[in-house]
């Protein structure tokens, strides 16, 4: 441990996905004292119709703001 | 919170998405009394060798079947 | 399947989490299609430092609320 | 219950997924005493990037790897 | 990886978490050939009320169990 | 989105959760381009039975380590 499971809309790159793995295992290491080796971290990537927030879906939402967007 | 978790078998269409996501949600607020954009819901989709009741995966389930299946 | 975990915070009655259950159930067969056998619902429930939103932790964020309240 | 989450990496065959379906069932069953109806297992699979030790994911790895060989 | 997630009703013994812990592990590392060393097992425990099946909680179930059983 | 859940061993002081859950929090946002506001972390803690390595419980690997140390 720790043992660290992240879920993240789909579409990161290579080199954001290789940041954010160094950057939470800097942040954890140092504030719990841990070593390195023991942070293991899990990405877990959802597409828009698999995240909702208030029962509204990412792509609703997306074809929402797009029928009501002004020209 | 809360933030819901759900797992699927893989397959259901779009529509079916917005609706368990809407479902959820308003079961959620109603029975919690949160609000709305309290609710997360997450879906993760598993294809049929990656779900099994009994050690006996959901692929593999419906190739019994199908031997065992009458004519 | 459909196995849902859902995290909320800590201090919810029987009564609620007898309802939630009950009412994601109900939403989640009427919108998927599933029989009530299938649906499965694991809570897990978080103190208040165990939950945080931008880096504030639910615990901090009280205190800091009780703190700049005007009298 | 038992209900179990299994992270892989990606690129398991069908038939790995089916031995570690049943042996891990077997091993759940005998241990805990429940029947093998009872026993859920989901697994989820992982990209070389969307996993990673000590912030370094499994795709950088092996690319330090492959650059630090001797031919 | 391996990084395993069991969900289970609360109450089990000592001796009963480390005998399916071992017994996980071996049926991981058999199938799948990877060393022990890489096999994670982290246990969630949950009360009667915090598991579901078909909406109705092990607590609720076991109510009503007890209110229709014959004398 | 970004939602994380963080598996700890039981134990950690709640200056170490708060130090913990802000860090992440910076290392997520400023990788990922997120607003603090959308990183929400969950942490589940786990007790010595409730963690092994390799078949082996953190308890039970106490316990050995007891057992063989010199005096």
């Amino acid at each position: 441990m720790p043992i660290i499971e992240m879920h993240l809309m789909a579409g990161r790159s290579v080199e954001q996905k290789r940041a954010v793995a160094e950057a939470v295992a800097e942040a954890v290491t140092r504030t719990l004292g841990v070593g390195p080796e023991q942070v293991r971290l899990l990405i877990t990537e959802h597409g828009s119709e698999e995240f909702s927030v208030g029962g509204i879906t990412a792509g609703r939402k997306q074809e929402m703001a797009a029928v009501s967007a002004p020209e």
